[in-house]
């Protein structure tokens, strides 16, 4: 089994980049017009990356899934902010954001990287988390129980922990509002007494796995139900809160503005139409003000 | 003439909220449809504010006046950033920022504000600055000209050093864009050798007052220029450029976020529609690419 303790970063990115590939081709067929442009960049200091894009599709508004290996001398904030020692890194993931036309889908966003400094430091993060427009309990139900199904293969606090992080990390603080029903969030996951590095990976590519099952069947169930001016508006409000949280809390959006990434794969992530209207108070028993109560930490969903 | 040096926090405060009806009521006239509705909010540990809305005028999209006066302990974050030694403080001010519906008429922002820590350490600071959705450089003479005037009124050198000022801080690092053309920005103008607390008064009521001619002037001359879609696209991909500005950058807002401001008067300044669309990149030889060439630090205007 020893040979299977430790992947090679070959090996990893290979998953990482054949992901992208079946992810787009998934969501092209669910999305039945849209098709992923597809833009390739290099990094200066090192790498690069695939950032595939679809606007105006049919059931998606704006999709964007990032594939990117990027390594050479660890920047200086990465240093700083880590409290690296080492001077090389290696870094790969697959990113998504996907923002649908309807207000009944929910956006969703996925996130798995593999981060190695040297051959006996490397760990996997990453985590899906949904933010629906408006939150319905059942779909709340079913997503939490694919990803605990997962978690619960490798170990039985996966999914607590990891449903915790998320409602954690995902919380705009200044709006004391989660920024959807979260998911499962993790990182730093090393290779330990309990678990292999290849261990991890097969967890994050479970993961990984679960995210066209779960986002077609939501946009199956959803994509065709009527909507009005009001259901729109509401969207719009909402995603004005992605915002707020991507740009002001966001890690690897923060991490990216200020390291020079490339901006327009790191800001892919936000939507096609946004507003921001003063003070909308939702109406007293309405779906809109359900939501809201339901965007706080700690509800168990199953 | 002593009488004059140090003006009182409740003249201040008076001239600041005086200065709000005036401009309110000036715009009003000037977009004969909107109404500002009024906010009052108190904070609990002292002070509170105003805050008054147009949204959906005729010609302002979104407007937002907001006055506060709020006092009390130095909060922790305030004392950490500054490096204040007191225990009080007292801060008032007037902040404004404008949406125009018609992507002739430009985004407008003027901040006036009066920090006090005790009887010997006061200090004034604000300033306007002027973000066009296409670039008219007889606008941008006109705003800066008459910024300028005033400037030189004071001091051979307060244009020169407010103007580069602005520059410098209304700039989008991770686009390597200005917000806009800038305008002046000034801060902790105290009493010196040269001037008087109450000089700088004057200076900053003069700036305050400029607020209303240039903007009156600036819809007049543009509220009827007919617009196509692609025009209203390209407003909304600049007011994105606002929002990335304000969220990650703005001292205001950060400091605001931070430290459990008043959120829907902080984020007043948000647009009503925005969008982000992937990597767009104007036509050669169009007024977008011709604007966005302009939004650079450094240019003399006048």
């Amino acid at each position: 089994m020893q040979a299977l303790a430790t992947p090679s970063k070959e090996q990893i990115t290979n998953y990482f980049q054949d992901l992208q590939n079946r992810i787009c081709h998934a969501i092209e067929q669910a999305d039945r017009k849209g098709k992923f442009l597809t833009d390739t960049w290099q990094r200066l200091e090192g790498g690069g990356g695939i950032s595939r894009i679809i606007q105006q599709g049919q059931v998606l508004e704006k999709a964007g899934v990032n594939f990117s290996a990027v390594f050479g001398e660890i920047p200086e904030a990465l240093r700083t902010h880590f409290q690296f020692q080492g001077e090389k890194f290696y870094a790969t993931g697959v990113s998504i954001v996907m923002h649908p036309h309807n207000p009944f889908v929910p956006i969703i966003h996925m996130n798995v990287r593999y981060f190695q400094l040297d051959e006996h430091t490397a760990w996997f993060g990453g985590g899906i988390d949904l933010t629906p427009h408006y939150i319905d309990e059942e779909e709340a139900r079913f997503f939490h129980q694919s990803l605990k199904n997962i978690c619960d293969k490798y170990h039985t606090n996966y999914y607590a922990t990891f449903k915790k992080w998320a409602d954690d990390y995902f919380f705009i603080k200044h709006r004391q509002e989660t920024r959807g029903i979260g998911g499962i969030f993790f990182d730093r996951l090393k290779a330990d007494s309990e678990f292999s590095l290849y261990d991890r990976f097969l967890f994050v590519q479970e993961v990984a796995e679960a995210f066209v099952p779960i986002y077609t069947h939501l946009i199956a169930k959803n994509k065709n139900r009527p909507f009005t001016e009001q259901h729109k508006r509401w969207q719009l409000l909402r995603r004005g809160r992605y915002v707020e949280f991507n740009l002001v809390y966001d890690a690897g959006t923060k991490f990216g503005l200020e390291t020079n990434g490339r901006i327009e794969s790191i800001l892919m992530s936000l939507p096609p139409y946004v507003s921001w209207e003063y003070n909308y108070v939702p109406q007293s028993g309405s779906a809109e003000e359900k939501t809201l109560k339901l965007l706080k930490k700690g509800i168990e969903w199953v």
